[in-house]
């Protein structure tokens, strides 16, 4: 089998700036983003349809979705059958009374599962609730995929528990506000410790509310299994990042004839 | 408070590169190297008094110590009781029949304890027994001192258990041969991710052993709570690194008024 042959699964990560509120225009925009990528994944922002800083939950109701229903949803679904890719796009997902950070995993047979955000991050405390579904991979074509949401990458547990349930690629969408020379390392920490892809997409651009600014860095970046960086975007550019890599040599954690991630680990010893 | 009355926890970590199986000669270069050294914790590498590349146990028997009555370890504890500095330092330990890759933490009080490595590295695993004592944590004149050995470093929960115990300062012994660019940005991540001090002392120079040849990389670094670096050794000197800091401040794991990265943690959702 040649190196080609090996790297033939295309991961993908847009990264745009979202106009807080108004569904339509970033639905424009993330098509005008997106339109004719050909990849095997594709991973979108937190918070794709609605912007992120929102401070009463009445207001994000309105703008919120069910996932069977909502216009966003069935976008990225549809997005995901006509291209053949998986599709991992945050939103706001309003379920009964509740509102969850949560993202959408379509999948081209017409089924999803939606990830709720772990760890809430900041102001998110005022609008939504911590997220009940915990980690989870859902497998496509040979690859499988695990799906965390911006500040989850703090925690070395949710990475570590994504790989632990067997991901090779960690698909993180994020609004990260943090410095990238702060949250970019240690994502290619959480690749190497776990011998994982990481695809991070972030948005940019600026929310104010209240006279506090939130500025979002964007530099969007996929690493690699060794923790290399693959690709990277600027931090004010719609951009699209595509990698060919081969998800199936995440699975041997060795990386010595003594050692391997996976075995070495001594969990009698670990506070949970 | 100033800032001067803040920061006047003094840690030090001493790079030297030891000679394969001569206790003597190691003595006398790490005596050299620590001459003089005013500071409240000091780190020295693992297996400060052996050297590193053993292949057979019956050898690296006969140069293991018991660490009431072993040379190296008299030594330490000597020095940490003149210089009134807790001192941690790595060594082969020999318990029974067994040996283990320890780190003596040797306090001024003329007490100490032994943390055996929990995750043993290459062929360290046709020489010692994994670790058993686990990760625990040393308290010493308001500062709490967690110890770590080398590869230990790769695993996230290494470092978090030790947070979680209540670390301030992790003392982190090595004999890294990973490249910098691999260890130094995660112990990074490890400062960061937990809201600790991290103190790695490395060892440099090189060994060989039946026509395989390993390289330590030199490079100790302190690193602060945030993540950034304090202070870094080059890769072939014989070096103390000292810097001030302020233990009390790691146990604040808030970084906004709505998070804290512990009471953050959900570790329903983390796989053990």
């Amino acid at each position: 089998m040649n190196e080609n042959q090996n790297k033939s699964y295309r991961v993908a990560v847009a990264q745009f700036a979202p106009k807080r509120g108004d569904l339509e225009v970033n639905l424009q925009r993330m098509k005008g983003v997106v339109d004719k990528v050909e990849c095997d994944l594709l991973v979108l922002p937190e918070l794709t349809s609605t912007g992120y800083f929102f401070l009463d939950r009445d207001e994000l109701r309105e703008l919120s979705e069910e996932p069977e229903t909502g216009k966003f949803c069935q976008w990225v679904r549809a997005l995901s059958s006509s291209s053949s890719s998986v599709v991992v796009a945050g939103f706001s997902e309003r379920s009964g009374d509740n509102l969850y950070n949560s993202a959408l995993i379509a999948l081209p047979n017409e089924t999803y599962h939606i990830y709720r955000k772990t760890h809430l991050f900041y102001k998110e405390h005022l609008l939504f609730e911590p997220g009940d579904t915990g980690f989870f991979v859902v497998e496509w074509e040979g690859a499988r995929i695990g799906t965390m949401i911006c500040y989850d990458w703090r925690f070395p547990e949710s990475a570590r528990t994504l790989a632990l349930l067997g991901a090779d690629i960690i698909a993180h969408p994020s609004n990260l506000i943090a410095e990238k020379r702060l949250w970019g390392p240690t994502m290619q920490t959480r690749a190497f410790e776990n011998k994982v892809i990481a695809a991070t997409a972030n948005r940019f651009g600026m929310e104010e509310r209240n006279g506090e600014e939130l500025i979002f860095s964007g530099e969007s970046q996929i690493v690699d299994m060794n923790g290399s960086l693959l690709s990277e975007a600027g931090a004010t550019e719609n951009r699209v990042l595509i990698v060919s890599v081969d998800p199936i040599r995440t699975r041997d954690k060795s990386f010595n004839s003594y050692n391997d991630l996976f075995d070495d680990r001594r969990s009698e010893f670990y506070l949970p």
